[in-house]
């Protein structure tokens, strides 16, 4: 398996569900910044399970130890390596799933490309878990963004067929500030309680549902990008296609924008304060790859946890016949809540990657 | 701007759309693979223009002349490159175009990026004519994997609203092939001429359509892909989103599946002929960004046409003023049916260059 | 800083002399490769510091511990991390290090490129501690290796002016594990005496010599590198540089061959055995950027250790002053004998990162 | 083969000895440079043969035809295409070639590695002629640094046995200009004289010879470089040992820093007019992998030319048996003069790629 990804910032994760720790080491970083620890703490506690029933009851603290790179608070310039120590694995019998492959997990594809050798107690190194150290390498990302100006913000956009609405065209640091000190955003606190109602009813059912996370991104310059082959909707796909369960990004308006004229697909361009802004924004900021100044926008979307406690048809590896399989363990019903700030974290590292 | 993609199959890609000429150079490839000339011919000629009034009447012969790389028809192991010389470049008055920006394209940000150097005739680098060397490099590349048995195919799977089926799940060598020998392929004649009529419809008020393409890749086996950062998905999305106008990439049933609960969107395994498959085919043959042998299935949200020829609102950066603009110049009202092929190709390169 | 290196195998190197700990993760090894522990003890104990007085004091036992990647001793395909606490940390006043630039050093040009907050203490990611992670690397590499019969040995050429032959054309499997066997692998035990006597008598001047360190590879396979612009001596160079102190690298006979004629510097063919072999190797197994079958010969110079504790004309960055410097501390007066199985490693992963 | 090299500056080069043409493509070079036609034309024909009988008398125009990224004479900021048309082939017959593998040369790695379907003629992708079109990219990459007040110059140190001094510790601006300026830049026209006998003596005796060539780059700020995996060591040397024949690179004082005691090696620091300077160099403006302000210093060591007219012992891997071969052809006794720009070339490629 690779473990890197970046050019500017890079990015190495390590580290297995069941294992003795995860983590993530961080290069290129600049030297001098002060991390604020208090607000990494609070990304990571969005992210942590076991908040409340939408979530595994599973309990980390998902404490963060800075192995390297860091000298009184400051990063140093040197490579930054954070682990989080593994505390509350429940040591069970994992022959099961060596054998029963998961219906929509990795258990399959991982058993044929590893020999068998892959760690599956509790999902090894494709877990959900590995998103903790990502969340901490992009709450790293988003102070040095802020620094320029740059805030990033998501919110809860659907879950099963509950939507709410969009994000306004003049998307602002305030709105976004105010999502993020949210433990599960929403413009709409009415229709989050029907989406907890949904979730719950997939707890009931042992079933679980997915839906749709808008981010985005205020205040990158107009410039960052490429046509060819490093555009910003290629570099940020590329990071978000690597958090489990992601099966969809799309950029503005996403699908919607296929579906409509050229006269309305197309963001007409005016002057505001000497600034160029488009009256419509479903290019989601970015034409040609690069950067027009206006915010980025990304849907992300999420399909429903794998992991259900129903009775599921499956195969069984070793004796090469069809079985079935019942998945025990802690599972969230509903992902979507603690994924926000996981995409929010990866989005934070692929414009940082882009604007240095 | 960046000319290269690529781990293993290495792309590099030059040209303007009315510069000289158009080119790309593919590194990495193996040696003794001789060309099949006819079969490049045709993949290039299901993108060039001109063919009907769907598409621009701009005439493009688009022959490939092959630079170095081969010798007696047969790759030397040694960089290819191909290039197409541009032969009917209308020469007109560039002058408004360098000052008013184009609603809905790369203009404006290439402006910002480029500090006004880059070359604005016909979109310059940004056109969508630079996808003619990425087609014959994707054609190179699945002969490359017809060889190790995967097949590529797509079709038109929507044009504004007029939307056609999607692929069974049991999508098979057969019915790609036949796709493949179409010039526009479809699954359903009868809904194309919806399409078509649709299309002219928008060419008729000056405007434009888009739509969804969706590919289908078949025996890729098991096993190929990552967890991070390169999972199936990260690599296809980064080369698709690299094709101009594609605003959204998702997998299976993508953002369906985001709709389902987990008992349905949880592909449950079973045994045919020793092989292992899935019942259904949500995930899109990925899981875990691995492929599990099933189908891998992509779909590709193409936006309208930004060029058309009614009259838009829009600035003039020389003189820091609003002002309007009407695109003139010859203009698919729809790219989606020349897209199919291209979309087909940046698969081929991304699978290729995963397997090897 | 950049932590990241590699294309097949990843590196990602992290850690200071006198924080935490120091550590590397490696991505895309294989699935399924039982680790020989004891051989990695044997690698790393030949790196260690402390055990005569040739090298520094300072006692460190270089304990790994393997985070992840690794279940019942075998690799699973998920990133290895391994990690060495540091224990033998002499917490002493730094202050002086950080205005007073000791020569020959990197404190002066990493002050400029972090700002002063780089961690000077012990040297930070510069010190040459940081070679423990890479032999660790490197150990695992060469265990891969072995599977596939490519041996790797290495010994000290020359110290100071002390030299001992090269390897003969004809090296072989058993002459490099008897090397590797060695704590200071030489050729001529004899020669060897004087080589410490010259490190010694260094020493007692309170001054520091450098050496060449000359390592053989073999049963690499002809075929295997690139002309442009990845030969194998751009492969190996690349590593081969990051190596502390390391400032000269050549291939064969090295300098000496462009001192040659043309038809001695030529390495005429034969057949032996249906094999193709040359009679001489000047050209160190390598031409037009690719292996040719015979032993892969590298030549690297190393500086004299910069720490000496005579006095040193320096400056002072706070005052900006000349100023003089005395090096307290722990010093080998010859990091050379130390360095023999890290040229090793680095030679080990480069070739594993090419053959793959 | 792989064509591409890369970070910032991205380089993909192409083309055979006897193929229609040579070129490469130069991606992410800034928009808005002007390119000196002039200056490249010289330093294209300080590369070119056929200008004296110590040179093949080959007679190449090496007219360069810019194919893309370029308007007006301003570079657009899209990928810089350039390519040579080949015109002075002969063609004759490359049967024996094919099979009879010249000793020194690229021949029988190529095989093995192509499966023989490596194109022969005059050494295909793997000809010294390669090196034309790196040194356009690199003439670019030149004003471009020279932009940043960034000098490179190099002269011819050695010719066999016959050496000429080393750059003055102070190496100037004035003096690399006036290097530049020369067809086969020496710092003594003596000794270059004895160098040119040597070389006309060998080429009497149908042999060759090689040498070594230093080259300095001034200006270059302190803080370039990293200590792990990208030192400018490092990147430096991954170029130059792309150049055909180059077998060992080293910096500063390279093999004879070895040699020193540590209180010789260390280069003190000083203050000189507010600016650190060191009072040696013997580091080549290098520690720790990063550049300290001083100048830069390279040396390259050039084997003597493998295409030599004397008979010589080989295999012919059609019949598996030894066999002799006479290598026919234009040759070059000595292909060091002419190198001498092309090392200019890759290392203002290489500092290019650093400092942006």
């Amino acid at each position: 398996m690779s473990a890197n990804w970046g050019h500017n910032i890079e990015l190495s994760l390590f580290g297995e569900s069941h294992g003795q720790a995860i983590g993530i080491v961080i290069g290129n970083l600049p030297a001098g910044v002060r991390l604020d620890m208090d607000a990494i703490r609070w990304f990571m506690k969005r992210r942590a399970p076991g908040q409340n029933k939408m979530s595994t009851p599973r309990q980390e603290k998902d404490e963060v130890q800075i192995v390297s790179g860091l000298l009184d608070g400051v990063t140093t310039g040197a490579p930054l390596c954070a682990m989080i120590q593994n505390s509350d694995q429940h040591s069970r019998d994992y022959s099961e799933l060596k054998v029963k492959m998961r219906p929509g997990h990795s258990d399959y594809p991982a058993y044929v490309k590893y020999h068998g050798y892959n760690d599956v107690r509790g999902g090894g190194h494709f877990s959900g878990r590995l998103t903790a150290p990502l969340v901490f390498a992009g709450s790293v990302a988003r102070q040095i963004l802020q620094e320029k100006g740059i805030v990033i913000g998501a919110h809860i956009k659907r879950i099963h067929n509950i939507e709410e609405p969009s994000f306004p065209v003049d998307v602002d640091d305030d709105l976004l500030k105010q999502l993020s000190s949210q433990l599960y955003p929403v413009l709409d606190q009415h229709i989050f309680s029907q989406m907890q109602n949904e979730i719950e009813e997939a707890r009931m059912h042992q079933d679980s549902v997915g839906g749709m996370i808008e981010c985005a991104i205020i205040n990158v310059p107009a410039g960052i990008g490429n046509p060819f082959f490093d555009s910003i909707e290629s570099h940020l796909s590329s990071l978000l296609f690597s958090i489990p369960a992601v099966k969809s990004v799309s950029f503005g308006s996403g699908e919607d924008i296929t579906k409509m004229y050229g006269h309305e697909a197309n963001d007409s361009y005016y002057y505001q304060n000497g600034q160029v802004k488009t009256k419509t924004n479903h290019n989601g900021g970015i034409t040609g790859g690069i950067s027009n100044g206006m915010p980025i926008i990304v849907n992300v979307g999420i399909k429903p946890t794998p992991s259900i406690s129903q009775l599921q048809q499956t195969v069984n590896v070793e004796t090469q016949t069809d079985t079935q399989i019942q998945v025990k363990g802690r599972h969230d019903p509903c992902i979507v809540p603690r994924a926000v700030v996981v995409v929010e974290s990866m989005v934070a590292l692929a414009i940082l990657d882009m604007i240095r």
